[in-house]
């Protein structure tokens, strides 16, 4: 089973896909999706989209789960980044899998084992459990600690414990 | 030169379609578009995506224009908003129009004269402006409101005025 994991931002988006095979769980890739500050707003929402639409067609992954964005103090802040986690869910919505979505803090509970862990210590556990991964940076370590949380949670609701 | 304006929102996207003709304005179609709340979130968004892709062939608008969301003072619900509005940015953007973003304010100011005019006035304004068309409620004569800025704005550039 083929998973992907999104930290969607408007400037940065974290994008992780891990394979899954009963509870082993190895790294396939990772990377961060940049928009240009200088392009208008669509057509920033426009490239994320496209790219993580020719991601989902090249892995073609089984699940997929995107973060919960951090609700920031700055509503401009907060607007920014709900408009890139819409264009997230889409792409998603649009290859036929329901997206999990999971809370920061649920995540880092999920992976490190407490709910306020710093993102170094995200990044040292995703390279823990998948070893052998090259990780390009926090966001795609977040983007794969999401990952690894939805095959926990799909690998808990096969069991029956959820 | 036909333009179409949105009024985004999760629960509810108003739509607008008018033909302006140098400085003649009429109108085509409008209408509000409502999500389910009892399905995921993707799911949402993907019908909001599908059913603002589908009037965007139908119509084959020139240009098109959005409203920039009222940043609420809770940030759950701008969240939902951006998610809403980021959908809406792509449907455009993906059919090769770059929108025109107005705020609320501005909008209000173009078409009734004052930025802080009620809902009431903007629907009535528009009626005037539009006649014959039958409104589909606020979110629908906002939406209009919006592609009736972005004719006034577009008018005005061509004119070299902006």
């Amino acid at each position: 089973m083929i998973i992907l994991g999104v930290d969607p931002g408007l400037s940065t988006t974290g994008w992780g896909l891990i394979r899954a095979e009963g509870n082993r769980l190895s790294h396939i890739a990772n990377g961060r999706i940049t928009t240009d500050t200088a392009e208008p707003l669509a057509r920033r929402l426009a490239y994320l989209d496209s790219v993580l639409a020719a991601l989902i067609v090249d892995h073609a992954p089984d699940a997929a789960a995107v973060e919960e964005v951090f609700v920031n103090a700055n509503p401009q802040s907060t607007l920014k980044l709900g408009q890139a986690r819409g264009v997230a869910l889409l792409a998603i919505a649009r290859a036929g899998i329901e997206p999990g979505e999971y809370a920061a803090r649920l995540v880092k509970k999920a992976v490190v084992g407490v709910g306020n862990a710093e993102k170094a210590q995200v990044h040292a556990m995703v390279a823990r459990l998948l070893p052998g991964a090259k990780i390009a940076g926090p966001d795609a370590a977040d983007a794969l600690a999401v990952a690894i949380t939805h095959a926990h949670h799909l690998a808990s609701r096969r069991a029956g414990i959820v």
